[in-house]
């Protein structure tokens, strides 16, 4: 496989985007692809999973750490950064190892100095960071270099620590960094190893005092004499605890790392790159015939695996993962509908934990259904920990007017609560799993038909319950009657909690009993549910076949989004709510009817499937991530992967490509796109090799896009590692090995 | 009473408001008080009752007749106009005869020549109008007289002729207006007679040609040798008839005034005047103690009648009467709800006509209601003829982007229907004519509640039924749920259909079975619905005594108008909508829960209706003419005349201080407020004098402000006219005549 991606020289322009492209990460943080001598103007960002923070009236979003890679190098008392004037420069992810290098040549009077710098997030270690820079020279000179951690921390919605103490001691800088609106904070500790090669070999250095100080910035400095041939590295390891993971976070830091010297570097890579191959064994996929798709998907899978929680059960995966504070660092549905499945076959332990903290947000869900006179769980359309949800009533801004748009993300997006179960459901039923029923899981099932259920009106006269006033997954209709959708999803999650109290009574009495001391009314319950999901109303297709969105919708202006754009007045202008370019016409977002045939296409004819594919493509802007994924699902479905093949690329190459929207106004709103990543790996199988599994049986109905010769990718099921392989015309499926813990 | 109104002077900024404070009209035409000289750019309309055109996608909205009072002087070859030069001007309406007289003196070469004209639109012929024009000179000179007809008509939505014919014949001019979108026709007529004073008394005059050719425009041209002493008068009829009131319009033009002469006009003047008389004789009010508000409302009750349909039942009142194109020329609540009761108390025909519109316009309104998916009557919220809902879904223009808005005044105004109820039963209530029940009125009253009964939802587990997404009275607050107002006129229809229907059984089986062959399935409908309306969720008081709007309502910010106010970034800018800066405070345009207490106050205490008062006063902006008068309802219902009192005099004062708002961007929207006007009398006659009617029995419980010695009024009750006296301690009633006719 080709495991690296590389940009070479200076582009002002791409910061943003490279800051993201050249990300590395382990779950517990992100750390985006800029340069150790850059500071907040160029987006630095290291990403902590799970820990928030609200200023004023700003965004709830995650904190980033202090900067505890921060390197510089003086040159006769001027700090080297790269820009247009830089001798040469480039930059290079390892994919298969997540192993970020950069290369920096800078010309100076005595010759040309050259920066390597190679940096990784452990991959066993969660909290712990390592960077080796190495400096070589063409000719004699000195420089200075400051290795320390910065506390200039750039933020979206910051600042988020009221105060940073800085202290240093035995070589070890330590930062502990105090959250603005909580008592939690965030400790960096900071460990450098310094050498120089000489003929006798790598040879110690010794600290001066620096002369360049910058604010919020604790160094050390090493003033370095460089000559040909005789290089000076440094080996830095770095910590990060907060008080979510340790009741001294201090303490942990200075532990993880004081005994940690020059040698342990070698150790602990080769422990990092062993995680990383066996990763590889359960994911990487093989396209032959398509040398860019393949590389896209497998790039796809490392984004996938450096932000997926392994460190603690009960975190999930953010909307723009570990990439920034983007979108909040929030969870939205973009993980049970997109993200699970790909960790359910490969390490279904990180797809329990996407359950877990759902079942660990059910306080968070019965609290907000409550709030808006609902029953039930009710879950966050933008979830941050215990199920808090961040998104504002307010989560545009009018750009004719410069005010907060009133949008109903947070209190209309009623089909949230569906795609948790969705998740919960996925997961019981590939790996057998019943461990979570108790565990909360059934309760928090059992919640959200109850939500379902006290959502559900009858118009006088009418026979069936009706859900009226939503947002379906297409965001840009607003406050919509019977979205076909968000109907059927809960109709299936009433279905699928009567399943699981029918799985808790097989667990037997005490089980049983264990959820009824769990579930307000229990039996009652499920007696007043028995009939209900079939008297919840449907959308059926139409005499053309077609399944309206919603109510409604066929008598809105019938236009295109070319059509609809052209009408814009101010090119950041928002397409939906009460007033957007696209409201009251049938150009949608993304995915919505689709959505809803890609999830349930068994239950429709090909013919059906088609005809909505054929009705509604046209009209969808694919302007959000999560569409093309479901156009491309249907389009295998009706057989023709031809049709399908642009979807998957666009999903599978939204990372690697770059080039995506980085900014709304002054906020920044880039990063990964993780649910494209998920979106692009069930395409390749469930789409293309037609994985299905059929009563615990792995089922390939391949229908590949012409130019594929052959799919081959691993898959874990029920404990076991596959080889599977796909042509236009045979499948094979190969037991590798029992996997050592049942789901792993 | 005082009997006029003038202004002198010209100021081209009140060409607009002048319009419609010196209009004359009869009902079946308003003639803005625009000169005669003046053309379309100084806002000349006649406009015409119930007769509409749509060009485009402008607006639906009624034709203005070509300007048959056209009359203008050459002086030299050059046209006199009012300016700011003019030497002297002013302008007259007598609103007790419904004369407005202008006057007006040029400063020529060879000395001052003053025109004086009067013009009246003839109260008991409706197509009938007359204007004496007549000129003075205090020197020797030549002035060219041109007396025609102009077809360059004003419109605000318009052209709405395609064509317009002239002939001239035997000295009478003819326009036969062509209307765009419809086989209608307009025609108009004009006869001139002209004569100069001489020693020997009046003398004929000769026609000339006039060299004096206007585009559109068709006259007859007379030289005028002025001298002192020596006065030219000009006589001149005109009639008005369209396709809607003629199969040969143009004949029966002709028929109205080929046979009026010179003499004719002081015949015509006198049945016109006698006319008014009897108008006032039911209508003139006295207020001792308060010159000022004595003369505000006698001024509103002349544009009440100026406007009143009586020359054809089913038309009714517009919501700027017919003072211009404004507002589509549509019928809204406001006829009902303020302005039927003083017709209903002085000329019970003209209310009957109300009715009556709206029973022949159950056509559109079932229509409307299956257009949306529910049954029944949802009557227009703009109607026009038959009922048809001239209301856009783009109400209101962003400022911002000069993009429609989409707007639910059409679809989710649901109270309009029972507002129709509450018109019908007011009239049944206090006129005890049942002769409208068979024709279409109990239908009608029983496909609004069918409508109501359609609207109900009950949630899932609920008991109650509930009216979701609709606008109340306040439009600030779009599609919200358990409005006030709406669930409790939805109740309120419901039961008076019950009622409808047991007053036509008390008619005899005769009658109750022509209403089963009118009803689909009545007595089913009316077993279901016997006991519907107590089940339909009602707001109550909260522990402060305070009923909230609609659901959530106490949960918006809670801020003042002022302070929203402040929120603009364009003055022009829509409060309400999905973006406006009022939309999510509790900042309300006019009274909603107060409009409620205003029309069910006997069912509150009057705590009940204080404490709302208080707390919904400082709440609203006030930004319909419908909210005052229901401010000072409650307020007389409190017992707090002196707080009542400015929002009495809000209402009625609205037409004779004039600056009210005209443009809205290029779009005019002036006009007279018949429901202001209607709100005055309300407020005087119910609110102050406290007039009620009890078992048929006129009651008072005056509540007079303190300056106030007394009011005296007439009414009409049963076909009686009475005379009432009310002061801070006494009353009277008088019975004056019983009157011809049955209600009249």
């Amino acid at each position: 496989m080709k495991d690296y991606i590389e940009r070479s020289g200076y582009d002002a322009s791409l910061i943003g985007d490279d800051g993201n492209r050249f990300l590395i990460g382990n779950g517990y943080a992100g750390i985006r692809g800029t340069m150790e001598e850059d500071r907040k103007d160029r987006m630095v960002g290291i990403t902590l999973a799970g820990i928030y923070d609200q200023v004023g009236k700003g965004w709830r979003e995650p904190v980033n750490a202090p900067n505890f890679f921060y390197t510089c190098l003086y040159h006769q008392g001027k700090k080297l950064v790269v820009d247009e004037k830089t001798e040469s420069h480039s930059q290079k992810l390892n994919y298969r190892y997540g192993i970020r290098e950069r290369r920096t040549s800078w010309k100076l009077s005595e010759g040309i100095v050259t920066l390597t710098s190679r940096r990784i997030a452990h991959m066993v270690e969660p909290n712990l960071f390592m960077m080796e820079y190495e400096l070589e020279a063409d000719g004699e000179m000195t420089l200075n270099l400051s290795a320390g951690i910065d506390g200039d921390v750039w933020d979206i919605h910051g600042p988020h620590y009221a105060q940073i103490m800085f202290s240093r001691e035995d070589g070890i800088i330590n930062a502990n960094a105090y959250i603005q609106n909580s008592n939690d904070k965030v400790c960096v500790t900071r460990s450098n190893h310094i050498r120089q090669k000489t003929k006798a070999g790598y040879e110690f250095m010794t600290v001066i005092e620096s002369s360049h100080k910058e604010e919020q910035v604790s160094a050390q400095c090493f003033e370095c004499h460089l000559s040909p041939g005789s290089p000076i590295v440094l080996r830095s390891y770095a910590a990060v605890f907060s008080s979510k993971d340790s009741n001294t976070p201090a303490k942990s830091c200075y532990g993880a790392i004081t005994d940690l010297g020059w040698k342990d570097y070698d150790r602990l890579l080769k422990s990092h790159m062993e995680k990383w191959d066996d990763i590889w064994d359960r994911s990487e996929v093989v396209i032959d015939g398509d040398s860019e798709a393949q590389e896209a998907v497998n790039y796809s899978l490392y984004h996938l695996n450096i932000i997926a929680p392994r460190h603690k059960q009960g975190l999930s995966i953010a909307a723009r993962g570990l990439s920034a504070q983007t979108y909040k660092g929030a969870v939205f549905w973009d993980t049970e509908m997109f993200i699970e499945d790909y960790f359910l076959f490969s390490q279904p332990e990180v797809a329990r934990s996407f359950v877990k903290y759902r079942v660990d947000g059910l306080k968070g869900a019965l609290k907000k259904a409550r709030s808006y006179g609902f029953e039930g769980a009710f879950y966050a359309w933008e979830s941050q920990e215990e199920g808090e949800d961040a998104c504002s009533d307010y989560n545009v801004i009018d750009v004719f007017t410069e005010r907060p748009v009133r949008t109903y993300f947070r209190d209309k997006q009623m089909h949230i609560s569906s795609a948790v179960v969705w998740g919960m459901k996925n997961y019981m039923e590939h790996t057998g799993d019943t461990s979570l029923l108790l565990e909360g899981g059934a309760r928090m099932v059992i919640e959200c038909a109850r939500f379902y259920r006290s959502l559900l009106i009858k118009r006088y006269g009418h026979q069936q319950y009706e859900i009226h006033d939503v947002i379906g997954p297409d965001e840009y209709h607003e406050r919509v009657n019977n979205n076909a959708y968000t109907n059927k999803m809960a109709a299936f999650t009433v279905d699928y909690a009567l399943e699981v109290v029918q799985m808790v009574r097989d667990l037997g009495p005490d089980a049983y009993d264990e959820l009824k001391s769990q579930v307000k009314d229990l039996e009652n319950f499920v007696s007043e549910i028995s009939d209900l999901a079939p008297r919840i109303l449907q959308k059926e297709p139409n005499a053309a076949g077609v399944i309206e969105q919603h109510d409604g919708y066929f008598k809105l202006e019938d236009t295109t989004p070319a059509k609809v754009k052209k009408r814009l007045k101010h090119p950041k202008e928002y397409w939906g709510g009460g007033h957007g370019v696209a409201t009251d016409t049938q150009v949608i977002k993304q995915a919505d009817v689709i959505a809803m045939l890609s999830l349930f296409h068994d239950s429709y004819t090909k013919d059906i499937l088609e005809r909505n594919f054929d009705y509604y493509e046209p009209r969808t802007e694919h302007g959000s991530s999560l569409s093309a994924c479901m156009y491309a699902m249907v389009a295998c479905k009706i057989g023709k992967p031809d049709l399908a093949y642009p979807f998957f690329m666009k999903s599978g190459t939204a990372d690697i490509r770059g080039g995506g929207k980085q900014w709304a106004g002054l906020v920044y709103i880039g990063g990964t796109h993780p649910a494209s990543a998920g979106g692009a790996w069930k395409n390749l199988i469930q789409g293309f090799a037609g994985l299905s599994i059929v009563s615990g049986q792995i089922q390939l109905d391949p229908c590949l896009p012409e130019h594929f010769k052959a799919i081959e990718f691993p898959l874990v099921l029920s404990g076991k590692l596959h080889r599977i392989k796909v042509t236009h015309d045979s499948t094979s499926v190969q037991l590798v090995k029992r996997l050592s813990k049942e789901y792993v």
